[in-house]
């Protein structure tokens, strides 16, 4: 089966790579993907899939760091535009722009999931000579939209994997679960499908990645390491105004209570348990130099090791943000704005792979493990597949890249494509077979 | 002479009225009152009176809170399309928008200087029927540029004195400067103006305001008290961004430093010799959650009831910002933004006015004092007069408010200004003549 | 009249130094004065005064600042030895020191009352012959208490006082309270005995001081300014140690929750209705540098202009402490360890003082009024008087003084204390007699 | 030769376990082990070692945490009067406590360093009948000092392994050195040994501990992991006291620039190359609620798992408070009080010394490796020697525990001093022969 595999893979090259192009073309930022997963759904109606959109496969209360109204109203139209297929894109009102397909093959056997991510970053793409997609004409032409981290080429790989299952339907025993998810920048959407319950049926799922630090095409990781599991917070606090030369003292300073916040999140005690951190990286407060100042923001982050430290930190940010708006006798309204668990690879499904990837013989080198080094969503899927008994992996793969990832300059060797498509398909199709 | 005063601003309220009607439908704030000093420029020329304008009476280098350049031009250019000279606006350039009349009566006496501020506020005016500023057509036709602090009036009474000087100069002796200043909001201008000498040969100063505490046509005072000296600083902080995940360490935290300086700024100490005021109305600083906070502004304000006050207030301050800018590896830049003195009225310079209120017997009722409740930079040109040994007074004249100051809806009784115009040229008058 | 109360001062006068140099000599600190008080009570009783002493006059609950236990059970050792009745001492257990005296006239007319504060500071006198006390030989015996605010002189001059209205009693009209009052130092006594009534019922109240900034023999003022309010606290925070190594988030940092409290204490705003003011002036707290501080104290005071600006302060920094223990998940005990009332002084019984003082010629020089520059609790009998309708002053006597008060080697000129005697007996006939 | 070491070590297993409770009687603490260190010097003279105490083995410039002299001059009478020799006393001088015994074998070979710590905790010990110490009369004599630790342990294997050694030394190759080191505790001791120089010539050192996390007798690891890299600092603040009310202004507050800087210790980043540690321990400042207050200290340390992160953690601490001093116009004073490195054991020795135990088989269980879970100052002595090409272990002796370490009921199983004086010997013998 994994010559046939890697012979589909190869018959989906030129395909994959002009899927690539196009989403990379219209870029689509977090929870915005309304022609991307419109795409993604008429591949996986196609090919036969069931396809399941918006409501039900994304909880709307727990999403993340969703755009204003006018703001979602605004790209609705402009993917419809950009030839978004109006009826699923009526299904993703309010930003619901996640995707699932499930094939179930017919005979007993496990239901094997695989998260690809679809979004673009915020960013304005390089337009000169020296970059390719300007160069070759597959430059985002939505302004301030970018693929610098390769979600284009994994949701390419998705849909390659997609058609490769389907065609050896016949073979395969079990139920395949492809999983598009939106909204990975800023670690905001995995939450929403996670509490949706599309997992929880999951008895294995694999996650992946294109370079990060494998920057060869040829290259393969079979885990990943490094997940540090993150909250993501916005404070905004709400004092009263006051004249700050006739009458202070009826004031409530919102900035001093975000200041005194901000140096004591700072000063959250280290765990000894493993690393955290905490980061206020935004604050924005009052309204000019003699009044009162009424209102402020801080935009923070906390990180741990694993999901135990991020907790954590951020009971503690928590506590210490609602104590500094009550000592200064202001409001304060706190808002998760996106999150990550910290997650280990099951080293069971980790060996199990590896052995794939060597029988399959694509890669000059298997490396022992990749590092993610930050937070990556995909652990919410893996961490509640691994607390129901599952397994879960997060493989890497290898690719030379343009610049780094997030660089406005990024580019990655689509000779990796296939690669993946190939591998991806014979580690679900060695899952789904056998035992 | 003091009913000649008096026919004389009776006959001149028209052209008053209308005047300080252009003045407020062409509204202009700080530093980019060329067609407003434009019109004064030549009105005093008219009227004889020698004009110094621009290079000639601000020092460029003690101007506070000059707008950017492009700013500058694009009101430049509003100003000529709104029908300023170009000969004066030529003179402007760079924002140096003050004008000083002066009339010398050839025989021996006194220099007489009167003040009038001339700029408008920051805000948006109101558009409604019950505002009568829109409802009889005379609202700004400069969006985001409103008097609603009277100083349309002032400018409009300065005229008036004008012409009512002019008008008397066979009678009087010595020496009148009139001086109309830009950019009082913010207290950005006078300093400049002082920097320049323009006060350095003067005995009495007059400065006056309309309404603030005295809310009724008829009332006078013949001093103002509450001046709080005051300083207006901005402080820009640079650190070293940082991946907050991956590197922390590496970055210098420029919101750390901030919120440092933030807190100990309010923690200076109360001084036992009068009030103080400090406050931090704005902050602002960070990119994004993950970044470690490169860059940070706060912008401040510090006052006293007296000078050294304010001074001990502001030397607290820089060393404090400095500091937390050293404690976290930091630049920073502190930037004077405005400022005032905080001075009194001369006792005997009080009672001469106060006999010429009683004996003019314009007004209905003349109040112990008036009350400026914050701050005023005609301190400034107060102090240096007290410095030098001459004397200096400041008035209120009595009006009606349609709401307070730098309220959107405000308005005041026109009926005030003749009182106003022929007050103050008899104060001059009486200081002008025989002793 | 007056000429009898000068002679009968003048008569008593050796036996007022005398008395003022045994209390000199024994000197106790607040709640402790366990043999003054004794001797007070004894003065009166033997001279017909009606004693109330101990629960009579001191509300248990509102003494602050009280020594613990086994140090007042030294010091009622210590002054049983030293002479103090037994009787007396008995019913001041627990510290409650405070005794009035009440003699009622038998013919209507006003309750006057007039307070002295009885208490030495804690302070180790000077030892050399340059000092008089020491060189004259009665100098504290009590290590550690001294009497360097002049109260062992109120004491002395109430008891003549004390004196002389007995000895004027068929001529006197309604009845005078003489309230001898405990722990003036910390301003810690006349709380309880406001709170215990000893005041209600009193239509005329006068308070006195030797020196502060009259510092000549012949000097007098009727009224006295500058009483700030305030209040003394402690506040206590708890945390949970952990070893700052090995597990440093198990902890609970109560040095954070201090530090952070101390910080917004002093940026609590100015007031723009009067002077106030905030000190933390005694922080400690934390076992080892290896160990998270599981405790820490800090000791501030809270200071106004007005009772209601203290109120403000005081509300402002129970509300920061608070809010700071909360934020590191600390408890904290806060405690009141001290009080006093800002207030004034009533015009017309001022006049009225002024005018008993221009009567008797006494003094040299009446100066317009005296500057505490501090806080006396005298305020608080002040202003509950005023309260309910009567009326109340603080006089000050002149005298010359060896050192500043609250110095080692303050003393003061004896002379003063006939001039007081007389003065305190003239103007309480004067409002115990006729009107 | 492992046959006889076993069998010295038995022989000498009653005077060890003597010796163990002589020092334990005679606890003393750091820099005052004038009894301890004479009985080790008297000791080694009498084996025929070279003895080198005092000047020539302790750096007066580097040692940390020296008690006041005048302290120190009580110890010093106290041991003479315990049988401290005082010949060796006379050059201890000044708290110079260190000892070291060399013997030369006279043949080629390694030189290899062996390393006790001698000094008692501050801890009053137990004193009931359930603390075997007490119940069979060994408890410490000196009140306040105590062996917590089983330095007397350590001290006393020390001995026994000189006696071993030297019984040996007509089969020794090489030199062997005997470092007993005073004042570990507090990590305030090894850094003077080490900048005299005392390890600059060897090549192999061994550190030793009992239990930590050995807590069985029979248990032995050959390395120990978890040195956490240290520094203990004092830092003085000093301002300007004033009147709390009447001039708060004038003052500069010691106890506001100590919080600022505590806060903002504790917000140091986290580094991203290991764990770190901050904690301000101790605070203290001010000497009245009214007064500002114009002194205050803090008692920190930092660690890291590196030298070079807790050298960051230093150097970010330093600038801080520096800062922090500056801010309010304070001066400040920083006193290093101890220090510690971090540093591994090399691999290489590990397993010659796992070799030894094996063969030697004198324990039940040869665990991985000890955790010191802190910070240990012979990490001083073992990153000397690593930097200067030689080779370093630590190694931890199990026994079991009647209490935690530093716990006032601290007691250790004396079956295990045989066992270690037999294995340090070894390991030793096994160095020194052969190769």
């Amino acid at each position: 089966m994994d010559a046939r595999i890697v012979e589909l893979a190869k018959t989906l090259e030129a395909k994959t790579i002009a899927r690539r192009r196009d989403f990379h073309r219209y870029a689509e930022t977090a929870w915005t993907e309304f022609r991307t997963a419109s795409i993604v759904a008429d591949v996986l109606t196609e090919l036969g899939y069931e396809v399941l959109i918006g409501d039900d496969v994304v909880a709307a209360e727990a999403m993340m760091g969703v755009p204003p109204a006018n703001e979602l109203e605004r790209h609705r139209q402009r993917a419809l535009a950009q030839g978004a297929n109006p009826v699923w894109v009526e299904k993703m009102l309010g930003g619901k722009t996640g995707v699932v397909g499930v094939m179930d093959f017919g005979k007993p056997g496990p239901t094997v999931a695989l998260r690809f991510d679809i979004d673009a970053n915020d960013a304005v793409e390089a337009e000169d000579e020296s970059h390719r997609p300007y160069r070759e004409n597959f430059a985002s032409v939505n302004k301030g939209a970018m693929h610098a981290c390769a979600h284009d080429g994994h949701t390419a790989v998705g849909l390659a994997v997609a058609e490769i299952l389907a065609a050896l339907r016949a073979d395969l025993a079990g139920r395949v679960k492809l999983i598009f998810q939106p909204a990975e920048e800023g670690v905001r959407g995995a939450k929403a499908m996670v509490v949706k319950g599309v997992v929880d049926d999951v008895d294995y799922l694999l996650g992946m990645h294109f370079g990060v630090t494998l920057r060869k095409t040829g290259q393969v990781a079979c885990q990943t390491e490094g997940f540090l599991a993150t909250t993501k917070l916005d404070a905004s606090f709400t004092g009263v105004p006051a004249h700050a030369g006739a009458a202070p003292e009826t004031g409530r300073n919102a900035l001093l209570a975000a200041a005194t916040a901000l140096l004591n999140l700072h000063a959250i005690s280290r765990h000894s348990q493993g690393a955290s951190r905490i980061n206020v990286g935004v604050m924005q407060g009052g309204t000019g130099r003699n009044v009162i100042p009424a209102n402020a923001v801080i935009k923070l982050e906390t990180r741990g090791t694993t999901s135990a430290i991020n907790e954590y930190m951020y009971n503690e940010a928590v506590r210490i943000i609602e104590a500094a708006a009550q000592m200064h006798g202001c409001q304060v309204q706190i808002q998760e704005m996106g999150g990550a668990a910290g997650c280990g690879n099951d080293a069971e499904l980790v060996a199990r792979i590896r052995q794939t990837a060597e029988r399959m013989g694509l890669f000059k080198e298997i490396v022992a493990a990749g590092n993610i080094g930050g937070s990556e969503d995909c652990t919410y899927f893996m961490e509640r597949v691994q607390q129901r008994g599952g397994k879960a992996a997060y493989v890497m793969v290898g690719t030379e890249l343009a610049a780094g990832h997030h660089d406005f300059r990024f580019d990655f060797n689509e000779e990796a494509l296939v690669l993946a498509s190939a591998f991806i398909s014979g580690v679900a199709a060695d899952l789904l077979t056998g035992k």
